[in-house]
């Protein structure tokens, strides 16, 4: 007889075909939903869940196998996990809270507290792990909140094999996937690190300190995540030790828990940027979705309004030249394109880190001159424009002029206002546009027609 | 005596001090560069290189170890090792690619192939390895491109205890990540995978075959990197293997080089929506980054053309109320403002594959709902404040069903330009806004001037 030493569950991807007959299931015959549901893999259940409209979530998750529904609940996103985590009841919130790992189950917890009408509920009573009421401490976007406790340790003086016994004998108690070794002292205090690679290659009796990798990189729980980000990027590391200031182990944040950060700043920074919440689910309820959007739709209305506070000063010269209303547009847009290609450039520099205080200036040189170079090329464009179409020759030199001059608004602007942002830690990536395009808005209005003011009427 | 069995370049990250001390040299003492860039990891001299104007790099890359510099151009982003790579006699650029990595020695060929002026150089000729040859031969943004062949591979039959001797044996020769055991018969038919963390716990006499994880996932090497990216997230795995149609192993794709590629991807897809080359150098030369950004600007300049012509056709309705051309702006804005919103939540749900034939047209109901609910509180605060401010109820009512209408079309357009992009195969997170943009502005200009006409005048 053949031993199988390890099972698991097929991941085949919720295929289309899968996905139909599940909606038909829901539709016709729940009582199919079940068996179908026992062969997805959980990641596959939760990405079922993202995509089903709110009315037939409650179906799957009562359905889906209690062996995968920690995980499954692990790999929702934060808003729809708010919400199926409504059709559960205590007992399976319970058990979830202890089979997920330790960064998962503080944030479920905090959820749940979060969450919660009852203003005495604690994140903290949910979770029967000291350990792991120890990981609510830590602020979000650090590497605390990113860090799990479940950790590989050993002594430096223990050899390799004796490693290894380790291992084996309580393979099946530790992590499935257990990553770096971090070699400590008595005091937990932290040599070195050795990899799973490494230690399979390493001499058997070697000790665990000629075999280590010494000076690991570490970072305090408070570092943000970005950093944190970055050290993975740069060093293609997987696994990253989390010290205390006395270089005491706390926990190790791991490569997928780095790329799934990666992703969801990405969408949270482009929802920001958009005044969209990035957690919300696709089918949240039209009043929710329609509340949070709603601010930045106001705070834009203000930018609007002091454009037109600008265009209302020449409502003279408007009214003798109404073709300054019909190009007004173009110069806005124009600026309002050049400014966000300078900025976009500006923000993905301040991300890498690659902007420092002494190169800031040579790239406002760099960007200044290509800015205006185009500038002048568009406005050219436009001037030949202008004049063939109304025959005009001051009005296509008032139109050359304010072009030129609103791209270089535009240019300085893109690269002024996320420095401005970075320097007074607010995210460049998020609130630039809104503020260059005023700019230039706001700038473009205010040469264009005062410069046909003076010079055309 | 102490045996160290490994040992590496500390890597402290370049800090402020480190970075400016090198500065200092570069502009006055030039020989003490070696010695500095000695105590820097490769990932460190190559963030270096980046941030430096171009006219220091020569220097720092011709005083960078010998030893390092193949690990230091494998970090360079690729505008930045176009300039640097000039620098380099033939001699480095072969050794470089000796030393690198198969995807990366692969990579490094073709850029050397585009970058050069005789028309018959071939990247083929480049490299010695005819596998490294093979890699070639992938399109870009595919599985293929993505994977190295560096494979750790076994025979089903083989026991843990072969498996761990012959990596003990032949370690020094292996790669520094050797990932996951992948377990292959005769044909090279990959028939299951092992994770490192698992051989470690695994029984010695056991058989691969029973250790291993079988019906494994894989990729063929055509698949998208958007493909294999989202195998990662959802499976958290650290390594997956690319497969021919006959199932036969032909590389892997790493864990860290999906985050790279996540990087990247996130980077390129913001700066082509603004019409800018994200491997553009920092530095690089005015006209290079000018021509670059000059034909998304002409793009944009005839969507600007396009609203500036619906203007055009109210002249006469703006010469008798000059009011209109103040409030225009904020119309087109507010439109702007709401299709982004809906827009961001469309392409993200793309992303990530939540948005499906099935629940679309429940997502339109959703965001047409939401969308529209906004636009009526929105409408109904500029109509008060057309009012107080002008005292024209006709006009306030004017401005009222105009931006009602234009949040429609905005939601609208939201909803369906990614969708249609999509469907063409085009990335919606590209091209999107200028479409939708252009949806609000000449829509909302047409709404409102010719209400406006039809009413008031």
């Amino acid at each position: 007889m053949v031993t199988r030493h390890y099972e698991e569950t097929p991941h085949h991807g919720l295929t289309d075909d899968a996905y139909i007959e599940i909606l038909v299931a829901l539709d016709a015959e729940p009582e199919r939903l079940a068996p179908l549901l026992e062969s997805l893999h959980p990641a596959d259940i939760a990405d079922l869940i993202e995509r089903l409209p709110r009315e037939h979530r409650e179906a799957v998750i009562t359905s889906t196998p209690p062996e995968h529904l920690s995980e499954v609940i692990s790999h929702l996103e934060d808003g729809v996990k708010e919400h199926v985590v409504q059709f559960l009841n205590p007992e399976q919130v319970a058990t979830a809270l202890t089979e997920l790992e330790s960064d998962d189950a503080a944030d479920l917890a905090q959820m749940i507290e979060d969450m919660s009408e009852d203003e005495d509920a604690d994140a903290e009573d949910f979770l029967t792990d000291p350990q792991q009421k120890h990981l609510l401490e830590f602020e979000e976007d650090t590497a605390g909140a990113l860090m799990q406790q479940e950790v590989l340790a050993a002594l430096p003086t223990d050899t390799v094999t004796q490693f290894l016994e380790y291992m084996r004998a309580n393979g099946d108690s530790l992590s499935a996937n257990p990553g770096s070794i971090f070699v400590v002292n008595r005091q937990r205090r932290l040599l070195g690190t050795i990899s799973m690679g490494r230690i399979v290659k390493a001499p058997l009796k070697a000790k665990l300190e000629d075999v280590m990798r010494r000076d690991p990189l570490t970072v305090l729980p408070e570092a943000p995540t970005d950093q944190v980000v970055r050290i993975f990027e740069k060093y293609d590391i997987h696994n990253l030790a989390v010290v205390n200031k006395r270089n005491q182990l706390l926990g190790r944040v791991t490569i997928d828990d780095v790329l799934d950060t990666v992703m969801d700043d990405h969408a949270y920074r482009q929802s920001a940027a958009a005044g969209v919440d990035s957690d919300e689910d696709l089918f949240a309820p039209v009043l929710t979705t329609a509340r949070t959007r709603l601010p930045w739709l106001i705070i834009n209305l203000f930018t609007a309004i002091a454009a037109a506070s600008v265009i209302s000063l020449f409502e003279d010269s408007i009214a003798k030249l109404t073709t300054l209303a019909v190009l007004m547009p173009i110069i806005a847009s124009s600026g309002g394109n050049a400014t966000t290609q300078t900025q976009t450039v500006i923000i993905r520099g301040l991300a890498t880190g690659h902007i420092t205080k002494q190169n800031a200036w040579a790239l406002f040189r760099k960007e200044f001159a290509s800015g205006n170079l185009n500038g002048i090329i568009i406005a050219i464009l436009l001037a030949i424009g202008v004049l063939v179409i109304f025959g005009n020759p001051m009005l296509s030199g008032v139109i050359l002029m304010a072009t030129v001059a609103n791209h270089a608004i535009a240019a300085f602007g893109g690269w002024i206002t996320p420095l401005v942002l970075k320097r007074f830690n607010y995210d460049p990536a998020i609130s630039t546009g809104v503020i260059t395009t005023t700019f230039t808005d706001v700038g473009g209005f205010f040469v264009f027609l005062g410069l046909a003011t003076l010079l055309l009427l």
